[in-house]
C-alpha cells in the first residue's frame, strides 16, 4: 500500500452513477490492481484492437471510429513502452486506465470501445493472452535446458558413478544416464504445458458481464484475430473460469519439484564429501565471514523457490474454492500468484539452462565412489542365478558375502576367489568379469538401461524428439 | 498402528542376508505398507503374470515354470478375492506377501519370478495400473454427471433466474445456461484426466532396482501385455517418477474445486432466503435437536471434502521436493493420498450424478428474484447506446435511474415512461420491450449467450461432444 | 528481474578472495535480495548499533570507533528515509549495502563492524526485529476491530435474526450474539500472536556464521539493548531456525480464515435475497457495464486474500522441509512470503476495522426471516419435554408438525391450538409463549447463550478483557 | 465405502419426523462418520456422564435416572472395549450409536440424556477431549526424544565434526552441539503444543445446536467434571470453531519439518560419502534385489511423512475457509486429518525416541572430514584481525590463501609458515594454534557457542529445563 492512501478519494467516472459517496481512499488503493496488472498492458491493447475491428465488421462502429480507436490505442502503447504513461490508482486497473486515456486522447469515440464487452471478460481475455505468451517462453527455456542436458549425457555416456537408492550405493550407473533421467522429467513438463496451453488458449471475450451481450458480436472473428484456438462456450463460465491459471501453477509446481531434485543432487555432488562436480565460480557466491567458502547458491536458491510456486498453487485453489458464479472480486487475487509463478519459473529455468553446460564432472571421484559400496553385488547375485541358483537364494548368499566384506573392509571385487567360494561353490574364476564396473553397466543393455550404448541411443532419440 | 507391534520381530527372508539383528517390531509395522497397498493385489498379480510370460518368451523361464507361476498366481488371486489370504506385516507389502505365498504354494520356482525385476519397478508399475483403472472409472462418472446436467439444461432452457456477480443481481440468465456453465467445467476436467492418463499409462517395469537388469528382457512385450501406451525411457526416472500421481491429484483438486462451487450454489439455492431449488429428502438429513431441519448434507459434505484432495496434492508435492534419485523409502507415502483421492473423487461424483437429475427447480421463485434487483439495467443502457448515446454516458444515466429506483423501491420496469424520461429524453415507449426478462435473455443471442435458443443449441452440442 | 541483468558483473568485494571469475550478471540479480529486504533497513541499523555498542563494551572496538560507526549508521538511516540511498544489486542485500556505504562514509573503521558476527545471524536478527514490530501493529489492529464489534454487539443485543446451521434456519439468535461469535475468533487470534511473539523475540545474534565467534561477545547485553526477551541457546539453531516465520504465517492463516468467514456472511447478508445489512457506499464499487450494481468489494477481496496467506504458509513449510543445518541459500526465500503476509493481514484488518462500525443493520428484514422457517421448533420440542415427553419423542412430534406446516405453508406460531394438538395432546394454550421469537431467545439464558441479557453481559466481559 | 451400500436404507429414528422418504443407501454411507469417529467413544461416554451428572445436579434428571444412565454408559464402554459393540452406519456417528444403544439397554430414560445438548456441541466437545489426551501423549514423546538427544550431546560434547553451511564445510563444531540444535527445535515444539493445549481445553458443551439451550444447565460444573480449563464464551462460536484442530496441525507440521531435517541429516550421514553415523540394523531394511543394501528406512519414512501432515493442515484450512456460522456438514471432515496427524506424529516421535540413543557415532570419520575443507579459515581471519587487520581485509587475505590451497590440494594447517606468509606478513608461528580443530571449537566459548565446555553447560541447562 503506497503513500497514496493519503490522497483525496475520487468519484469513479466509470460506474459512479448510483453511488452517493466516493470510495474511501484506503479502500480505493486496497481494491485497485493497477500496480500489478499493468504488466498486461500490451495484451489489453491487442484485445481492444481486435474487439474494435470486430465491432466495425459487424457495424457497431464505423470504419473511421475503429481507425481512430486503433490509432489512439497504438499511441497509448507507445506511451507505456516509453514509460510516459501515468497510471492512476483511482482508475483501478489497467483496463480502465487505458480506456480513460483513450477517451482523453480521442474524445467521445473512445467511450464506444466498451460496447459489447465488460471488464469481466476483458480481464479474463487479457490474462489468457498474457499466459499464452508466458507459456511459449517457458517452453523454449525448457528446451534450452534439455538441449544442454542431452549434450552432457552424450559427453558423459561412459562416465561411471554410483547409482543410489536410499542414498546408499546401489549399482553403478553412468553420469550420462543420470542426466537423461533429468531430461525425462523435463519432457513430461513440456508435454504438460502443451496440454495446458490448449485450455489457456480459448477466448472468453463475448461473455460480457456474465450473460453475453445484446450486440451482434462475431466471436469467431475476434478469436481468429487474437490467435485463439477456440471460444469459451458459456458466458457464465467464461468470466468465472480460472482453471487455466491453476493448471498452469500445478504444472509449474512439478517443474519446480524437478528442479528441486536436480538442485538437491548438485548441492550434494558439490559437497566435499561427494565431490562429484564443480560448479563454475560465476554461479556461486562466497561468505562474508568464511573466506574459504564457495557456495552453490544457484541450485540452493532454485530449490528454495519450490515452495513459492507450490504456495501460489494453493493460493489459487483456495481462492476458487466454493465461489459462486459468475465473477466475484475475489478473483482479482488470481494475478499476482500467476505473474510471480511465470517469473520464478522463467528465471529458474534460465539459470539452469545457463549453468548446466558449464559444470565440471569429476570422473575419477565418481568412479572411486562407485568402486566402493559393493555396487556390483547385484551382478554377483545375477551371476549365481545364471548358474542355476534361484534368485532369492543367490540374494542371500551375496548378502552373507557383503556382511563378510563389511567386516573385512573389502569390496567384492577385492576378495579372492577362495574367499568368495566360502559363500557358494558355484562361483568360479569368471566371476571377476561381472564384478567390474564396466561389466556391470554394460550388462544393463536394454531400452532404458544404463549401458553406455543405450545411453547414447537414448540421447539420440531425445535429441530427435526435442527437435520435433 | 495395530496391536501387532507387540509381536516378536521376524527376520526378513527376502533381504536378511547381511543383517545382524532382526527388525525392531515397532519399526516393522511402522515401515510396512501391506495394510493399504493390498488394494493393488490384482494389479500386482497381473503385472507378475505379464512379467513371467515375457521371461518365458525370452528364455529365462521355461514354459512349464511360467505356467506353474501363473497358475499359482491365479490361485492366490482367488484366495484374496475370497478373503482367505493371510496378509503378514512382517512381509512388508503386497508384493512380498504374494511372492512369499507363491513360493509356499509352488516351491522353488516361485523364487524365479523376481528375476529381472525389483520391488522398486514393481511398485511403480502396480500403482500406474491401479491409477489407470481408477481414471477410467472417474471418467465414466464425470460423463454420467454431465449427462444429467445437459438434460436438466435442456429442460430448463427457458427458466429465468437472476444471474449474479458479487452475489448481487446482475442480469437475468436462464437456469439451463447456468447448468451448462457447470458442464463446461466438467468438460475441462474430463480433458485434463485424459491428458493425465497418457502420462500414467507408461511402463516403468524393466527399470529393475534403478539401472536396468542384466537379463535379456523384452519390455515392449510386457508393455503390450499390460496395455501400456509406452515405456519409461530411463530406468532411474522409471523408479523415481511420481509425477503421474501429482498430476492426477492436481486434476482431482480442480474437480473438487468445481464440485465445491456447485455445492456452494446448491446450499445457497436451498436456503429459505433464495429458495430456488429443493433437494430430494433422500439426499438430506435432519437434526437431532431441531425437528424442522432438512439439511443439504450431500453438497455440504462434498464441499467439505475439497480440502481433503488439495491436502493430498500438497502431501505429494512436499513428498517429492528435493528427493535425490532414484528410489527412497519416502516414496511409500505416495499411496495413501492417492488411494484416498481416488475414493473421494469417485464418491463425490457418484453422489452428484445421482442427485442432480432429482433436484426440484422452483421456477416461480427464480423468476421473482430476477424481476427484482434492476436486473435489466444493462438492457436499458444498451437501448440508449443503440439510440446513439455513448456507452459510458448511458451507463451513468441508468445509474441515476437506479439510484432513483432504490429510493422509490421501484424496479426499472415498474417506472412510468415519464419517470424514465427524467434521466434521458432518448427513452420512448419501446423501452418496455427491453426491460422485460424475456426481452433481456432473448437479446443475448450469440454463441455462449444466455438466450434460450442458444442454450438449447449449446446443450445439443454438449451432448454430441459427450457421446464422442 | 530488472533490466540491470544486462549490467556488467561486479567482483564482490566482501567475499571475492578465493574466486577466479566474477558472478554472472543474471545470477547476481537472481540471487540478490536487496529489492525486497531493504524494508528491514531500520532494523538492520538498530542491530548494528547494538552490536557496535556491545563490541565497545567488551573492548573489541574503542569508544571512538563505536561512536564513529553509530554516527555513520544514523547518517545512512537518514539517507534511506530521505530516499537518497543508492541500493546496489551487486552488493546483494540490505546488510552489505549498508555496510559498504558505512565504509565509504567513515573509512576503515566501518569494516570493523562485522567483527564477531556474520550475515547469517544478522539476517536472522533483523527479520525477528521486523516481525516483532509487525506483530505489535497487527495486535493493535485486531483490538481496533474487536472494539467495533463489541460496540455493535451491544447496540444490537436485542436484534433478532435467524441463526443458521447448514444455511437452513435453525433457531432465532440476536445479531449482537453473532457479532460476539466473531469477536471470540479474534480473541484467539490475539492470544496466538502473543504466544508467537514470545518465540519471535529471542535473539540469534552471536551465532555468527554457525558456530559462535572467537570474540568475547556479550550476548545478554546486545539482547537487552534490542529489547529481546531471550537468547537463542544454540548457534547452529540460531542461524537456521525459521519456525517463528512459519508460526506467524500459521496464525495469520487463521486470522484470514476468520475474516473469510466474516466476509462470506457479509456478502450473503448484503445480497438481495438475505438483505440483512447494507455496506456503506465508500466500501463498495460499481460495475463498468451494469449501472445498478453496488458490489461488496471489500469483503470479497478480503475473502480472496485468504489463499494468499495460506499459500505463503505452504511456501515456508516447503522451504524448510528437509533442510540440513545450518544456513542454506534457500532461506533467502523466507522473506517475501513473510513481508506479504504482514502487509496483507494489516490491510485486511484495517479495512474491516474501518468498515464494521459503519454497516447498516436491517432489523426488520432479519426479524422477518427469523419468523419464517420454523425457527422455534426446538422450543416446541423443549416445551413438550418439560411436560414430560422424552426428548426423542417430542422431537418426532414436532417433526410431524413441521411437515404439516410445510404442506400448509404455515409457521408453527401461525397454527391454531387445535392444529397443534393434532400432534400431541400435551400442548395447551401456554405454547404460544415459547413460540415467539423473544420467548425463544430469552429462554437461552446461560453463559454463552443468545439471550439479550447474556449478550450484554458477554459484551461487557469482552470489553474488559480487551482493555486488559 | 464398504459393501454395505447395497443395504436397504433405514429411516432415521433420531430425526426422521419431517422426512417423506428414507435416506438413499449410498448417501447414508457417504455421510456417515462412524467408521472413523468411533475412536472417540471413550470421550463421548465421559462427556455424556458429565452431562448427565450436571443435569441431575440442576434437577433436569432425577438421581435415579442419572445413575441408570451412567451404569448404562459404563456397560456400553465395556462392550466397546471388548469389541462386542455393533456399530451401525445407519446411526451415522459414534454419538447416535451410543445413544441408541443406551436406550436399547435402559429404555426410555436413555432418551433423556440428550436434553439440553445437541450433536453439534457434543462432537465439538468430544474432539477436544480426544485431542487434549493426544497432545499429552505427544508431549511425553517429545520429552523422551529430547532426553535421548541431551544424553547424546553430553556424550559427544568433544566430538568434532565439520559444521556446514550450504552443505560446504564451514567451521568445525562438535557433534554434541549439533544434537543440542535439534533439541532446541523440540523445545519450541513443546512450548507450541502447550500453548495450543490452552485453546483446545475449553468446553463448547452447552452451546446446544447453536444458540444455547432452554434448560438451566450449569456449564461450569460440566467443565470442571471434564477437566476443562475454561468455557467457550459464545454458543455460535462454540459449535463452529475448529481453530484448535488447525493450530494443532500447524504445530504438528513444524514438528514434522524438524524431524524431516533430522532425517535428511541422518540419511546423509549414513551415506558412504559422509559415513558419520551408523544406524542399528533393527531400524533399517534391506533390498529385495541388491544384497549389500542397508537402507535408513526409518529416517526416510519419517521424512516422507512430512507432507502428510502439511497436507492435513491445508485440508483443514481449506475446509474452514468461508464457512458461514454456525455448524455445517462440511465440518465432519475435520476428523480424519486430525486423527491421522495424531497417529503420524506419535509414531514418528516414537521411532526417533527409540532410535536416537542407539546410533553409532563414527568420530574418526567426522574428525577427518573436519580437517579437510579449510574449516579453520575463519579462525585465520580472526587471528589476523586480532593482529590489527580490518576484518574485510583479513577475509580477503585468507580467501587468497584458500585459493592457493585449493590449487595445491593443501589445507591451511598443512601449509608451512613461509607459504602462509606469502599472503600476509602479520602471520607468525602462533598461527598453528588457531588452525587446529580443538583450537577452533574451544575458541567459540560463549553462550550458544560450540566450545565443548559450552556444550556441556548447555546440555545441563537443557536437562534442567526438561525436568521442570
Amino acid at each position: 500500500m503506497s503513500e497514496q492512501s493519503k490522497n483525496k478519494p475520487t468519484q469513479n467516472s466509470q460506474w459512479g452513477g448510483r453511488f452517493s459517496e466516493a470510495t474511501d481512499a484506503f479502500v480505493q488503493e486496497f481494491t485497485a490492481s493497477v500496480d500489478f496488472d499493468q504488466i498486461m498492458a500490451d495484451q489489453d491493447i491487442n484485445g481492444s484492437i481486435a474487439h474494435a475491428t470486430m465491432l466495425a465488421h459487424v457495424g457497431v462502429l464505423t470504419a473511421a471510429e475503429k481507425d481512430t480507436i486503433i490509432d489512439g490505442l497504438e499511441a497509448i502503447r507507445e506511451e507505456i513502452h516509453n514509460g510516459e504513461f501515468e497510471w492512476s490508482v483511482a482508475l483501478e486497473d489497467v483496463h480502465m486506465n487505458i480506456e480513460a486515456r483513450l477517451t482523453q486522447r480521442i474524445g467521445i469515440t473512445g467511450k464506444k470501445l466498451h460496447t459489447g464487452r465488460s471488464r469481466n471478460d476483458q480481464v479474463a481475455t487479457d490474462i489468457r493472452l498474457y499466459l499464452r505468451d508466458a507459456v511459449d517462453h517457458i517452453l523454449s527455456e525448457i528446451k534450452r535446458l534439455q538441449s544442454g542436458l542431452i549434450d552432457l549425457a552424450e559427453r558423459e555416456a561412459d562416465t561411471i558413478m554410483p547409482g543410489f537408492t536410499h542414498l546408499q550405493t546401489a549399482q553403478p550407473v553412468t553420469f550420462g544416464h543420470h542426466m537423461l533421467a533429468w531430461n525425462e522429467m523435463l519432457f513430461r513438463d513440456y508435454e504438460r504445458l502443451q496440454d495446458c496451453r490448449k485450455r489457456i488458449n480459448r477466448m472468453p471475450l463475448g461473455s460480457a458481464a456474465l450473460a453475453g451481450t445484446t450486440y451482434p458480436i462475431d466471436r469467431a472473428m475476434t478469436a481468429q484475430l487474437l490467435g485463439f484456438d477456440g471460444i469459451c462456450e458459456n458466458s457464465l463460465d467464461g468470466v468465472s473460469d480460472r482453471d487455466f491459471a491453476i493448471e498452469f501453477c500445478a504444472a509449474s509446481s512439478l517443474i519446480m519439484t524437478h528442479l528441486s531434485r536436480f538442485s538437491e543432487e548438485l548441492v550434494l555432488w558439490a559437497s566435499a564429501q561427494f565431490n562429484f562436480v564443480d560448479l563454475p565460480d560465476r554461479f556461486c557466491t562466497g561468505s562474508s565471514i568464511m573466506p574459504q567458502k564457495k557456495n552453490p547458491d544457484v541450485p540452493e536458491l532454485v530449490r528454495g523457490k519450490t515452495g513459492r510456486v507450490t504456495g501460489h498453487l494453493i493460493s489459487l485453489l483456495t481462492l476458487m474454492k466454493s465461489q459462486c458464479l459468475a465473477y466475484n472480486k475475489d478473483n482479482q487475487e488470481d494475478k499476482e500468484p500467476l505473474f510471480d509463478t511465470v517469473q520464478t519459473i522463467s528465471n529458474c529455468l534460465r539459470a539452469y539452462a545457463d549453468m548446466m553446460p558449464a559444470i565440471e564432472v569429476k570422473k575419477d571421484n565418481m568412479r572411486d565412489a562407485a568402486r566402493r559400496g559393493f555396487s556390483t553385488a547385484t551382478d554377483l547375485a545375477d551371476y549365481l542365478v545364471k548358474k542355476g541358483v534361484p534368485f532369492r537364494d543367490s540374494h542371500e548368499i551375496v548378502g552373507k558375502a557383503v556382511a563378510y566384506g563389511v567386516a573385512q573392509v573389502k569390496d567384492l571385487s577385492e576378495m579372492s576367489l577362495q574367499e568368495l567360494r566360502q559363500f557358494s561353490d558355484m562361483i568360479s574364476e569368471d566371476v571377476f568379469d561381472v564384478l567390474t564396473l564396466e561389466g556391470s553397466v554394460n550388462a544393463r543393455n536394454h531400452l532404458g538401461g544404463t549401458a553406455p550404448s543405450q545411453v547414447r541411443a537414448a540421447a539420440g532419440r531425445a535429441r530427435t524428439k526435442l527437435q520435433s
